[in-house]
């Protein structure tokens, strides 16, 4: 066993990450030691690389950032007692206090003190990274490695779409971020009727596309609120799944779902969104929920099914897979617009 | 049975109402003829009253006002199997279409067609009112009389708090007019834990008090925030119910809600509110409603149980009983902000 | 129009059925005469005819029998608004009283006072059939001829599989008459992870495997729950859809049901089932329900939805089309165990 | 601190048990040393007793029986972080593994590998006990000190009546054990529109009225059924809750219940029970529910919410105190049928 291992490393308060060599950390006696396979790259990692206001206010470097990823478990505390060495596993991010309300009432994934590794401690931009036992999610072998890298965001994804009904539903998903992308996936696999995608971006539509979403639309140049009317026999749809955090968007979620509908909001917003409350909520009947991380364990217990069911196909939205060294070049590809998931090998070349 | 009938007319596109002999109401197949015992003013029929805008482009004059009552049968259509003469009644006054999605689905509180009797056809501030028998609530005898009257607005309070688990919740109802007054007695009989009544008048809030609101909190001289989290061990509330309507409760709402809470709306705004999506509904993953009439039948049922089961004391709310020749004075009295239920008794004094 | 139409007719109190010409039926102001286009046989048709005890109970002959049909529209009452003629339709034929407390709080297909078109009046074996228009269902052309004459047997099976979490679950299907293979699609078409078929009979084994059960189990020769318990990781399915109605078939659903687990029960029983309650339910915190007909009407929204989607791949199911003046053969094929759906067509041959 | 304490030992694999001087029980890293304030009996103290079947294949002596108390913190191992010396507390003595499907999605109450403290380990019927944190309770010292002896059987109760809807509704509970008579008072405090009680023993049936049963019937006497209908209008109960685990409670309990109503299963049973599932469970669209302990820990703070806002009165209750020693006589008085929940006070007279 080495003692350094290479990571990407946040050294300070300002824009900017390199891959050096770190000390592998050392961990407890609960504490899972796992050599990361692939991690992948999350748009709160953009956040952290840009060192934006948010990041600012929430990340104290030096910080190894990265919270998607797979592995396999080299080591363990000894009071470990569900895994072994050379298990391939994943893991939930948010370490939940486990003593709140929120903790003690099965609602862990809104915990009041939750810290999650990779953004408050080091994460899986990393040759290895310590996992708590009880977030260590063991991985059937059938589930493809490359699939298991991004549970975290298909994690998301799944909570959204089952936080309510949805088989036989009519379903609008706006914002088509990597997300978004997998929310149009597991919507078509958990039995949705129809699958609208806006999205203004033209290389995420045409994942969109192959993802199943018809029809993906342009909010730039379609008129959605019409086409969606049309298509959905002049009722709008019963489940928005919102993922863009972008006003025009959540004008266009509000506009487009039908009298007693659901909207499902994941899409963080950065500013204040105004509604006309009677004429979009209660005349309506509509119900609006919040969507935080994932439902600990439940939403891994139903992806993994998924996975191991084969009704996701999710290889669309994997558009790039570098080396760690390239992290840099990763967020760059980021930028443009014209990658989704990019996945970051650590050990080696894939 | 005479031929004619008085009744509040609003004769014209212009503000006030007068009280004058008109035909009693021909009534079809499957109608019920209900002599009103009881009729009850709502905030709707000040709206209408004053001819404010919502009015102006709503109401088609002349029209009889008038959605809360109660009666008894005195003729009824052919094909009307259910009541016969003398039945206590009141009834469901949102004419359901029974054939858009929503009303074939069980949600015809949200049909797409209703129309309003009182509002879009001739109601209850008369000697007779006519009713579709699908729409007539037959009462148990128990029922007290004036309780009988207002089973519209007690009813928009049931489907509020039974819209999701109560018992054993903290709860915070803003805005105290009746609807909000009734809501407070129907959480408490469900099994609310603790009540708190936010209300800025003083009328309303000494009634709160009545109701056994604790604290009820005036919000222009209490620190709301601070004293909800002092009294929920620092949690916040696990159920806002928003009657008030306006921008500062529905502030107030969305800050004193838990994590993981519901926040149920009723009070119909006349401003844009603006949140921040982020804290105030993703982060805390709550779930907020839109609140619309009465659930056709369930809430009908269940208010009928608690109201026979004496659970529900509403007496205070009910401040005024006027001759409905002074249905006028009535309406003033409720602009004073001291009046909160005013009940109008159409066929001779009380 | 003619006056009279082939119907197979029950004439009297003994097995067997005839076709023979009757009069074509009138309608009232709020019925619609629908010409059939193809009816299908039910279980329920052949103790009609075999004139079982449940017959015996239940029938008064003369009666045209036939409950599962479509056909279009070709005349209908003068209160009738929401058909035209030539309309595509299907119908369900559970008509509710709508007085009920059941009718009026959404659950009209538990009506206290239902009568069933084809078993308690004339049915859909027939050239014409007369349904009350809350009754019909109007169907989008796109939906396939046949299966449009199965909703009915589809709508238990949606019923059932949609009366509870299905996406991302593991499902046993405890019998495999036509609802049950239906409900493999409907469950499969829903995110179930894995469908199991558990049936005695090879051919409907068969068609089971065509419909994706996987595996489809032979009770009479494997060894279901080891088998069951082996897949699941040991750990049991999440839900059991019960469509034999046996006493082996139940004590299975039990045994092979996961703690906090689902058993929907719709298969009717002839005999006393025995079971040790705090086994079977209360250590295993099972939930049991019971499931009868089709939700009026989310269910028939909720299967045109998956229909038009093109989700449900229903034709291995249908085995056999015949002429109307072929019914009795019909009967004798279903008898033989290797029949599935008898599809009968009325007017002149398919 | 002593070295020794007294404590009620069932020394071997027979029936009867001694009060003797044990060690204190030692304490691990995350555990918890509670002196105990007082512990109550629960029936599944009198089976262990009197070593009937259950407790022969259960119990392996030497074992301190004993899990319904409460008490304060007198020390505790160096992972523990929530409790301090001196805190008043109870706990959930399931001890669930944290590691099984159940445990892992919010089911903890139904967990494969759970272990009961007082059953499996030694309990609280002893002047200390030794409790991991984990399922350490804390009390508000509102909550009166013997109400906090009595929380394990209360927590059946309320997990019961809370596992559905239950404000506004007609409730039945058949048998009236400790369990039965709390369920009245929960299901009133929570909106419950009538409370039948139906228990065949006299003292119990009149312990049931005081906690407002209206009427605690005797089905010994009483025509329970038609009793029922006839107080329901023809419908039935909306819910039973089933404490008796007799079959003729159980015959009763289908026979009551409305068509789409709720039975919710605790009592246990010691013979099979026999349905005839047609008619009891699917015609009537029922849902039967399996309930097991409380869940975690939801009903724990459900019930310290009704505790603290005084909705419930539990005094008729408990029936009698007794001092450590005596515990022998306790189990006689039990057995008498005379007496409902007996009160152990292992430190000193009360």
């Amino acid at each position: 066993m080495p003692k350094t291992m290479l990571a990407v490393v946040k050294p300070e308060a300002a824009p900017g990450a390199d891959v050096r060599e770190v000390k592998i950390p050392g961990f407890g006696r609960s504490d899972v030691l796992v050599k990361v396979r692939i991690a992948s790259i999350c748009g709160t990692d953009l956040h952290i690389f840009e060192w934006d206001r948010w990041a600012q206010g929430r990340i104290h470097p030096p910080l190894i950032p990265g919270h998607e990823f797979c592995g396999e478990v080299v080591a363990f505390g000894n009071e470990v007692t569900s895994v072994k060495e050379g298990d391939f596993v994943s893991a939930e991010m948010h370490v939940a206090c486990g003593k709140c309300v929120q903790c003690r009432t099965g609602e862990a994934h809104i915990c009041q003190n939750v810290k999650i590794i990779g953004v408050d401690a080091d994460g899986a931009f990393a040759e290895y990274v310590v996992i708590p036992e009880a977030n260590i999610w063991k991985l059937d072998p059938e589930i493809p490695l490359e699939y298991a890298s991004i549970l975290d965001p298909l994690g998301n994804a799944v909570h959204t779409v089952l936080a309510g009904e949805i088989a036989a539903k009519t379903v609008a998903i706006t914002g088509c971020g990597p997300i978004g992308l997998f929310a149009i996936a597991v919507a078509w696999a958990a039995g949705a009727a129809q699958v609208f995608a806006i999205e203004i971006n033209e290389h995420r539509r045409s994942i969109a596309q192959q993802m199943k979403a018809d029809p993906a639309l342009d909010p730039s140049r379609d008129d959605v609120n019409s086409i969606v009317l049309e298509r959905t026999g002049g009722l709008g749809v019963d489940v928005v799944l919102e993922m863009a955090g972008h006003p025009s968007a959540i004008r266009t979620a509000f506009d487009i779902v039908r009298r007693g509908g659901r909207i499902s909001l994941l899409g963080l917003t950065s500013k204040p969104i105004s509604l006309n409350f009677s004429e979009d909520i209660i005349f309506k009947g509509i119900t609006v929920q919040g969507i935080n991380g994932r439902r600990m364990y439940q939403t891994w217990c139903q992806m993994t099914a998924l996975l191991k069911a084969g009704k996701l196909d999710l290889h669309p939205v994997i558009t790039d897979r570098i080396a760690m060294k390239d992290f840099s070049k990763g967020i760059e590809r980021l930028k443009t617009g014209e990658a989704s998931k990019i996945l970051v090998y650590p050990n080696g070349t894939r």
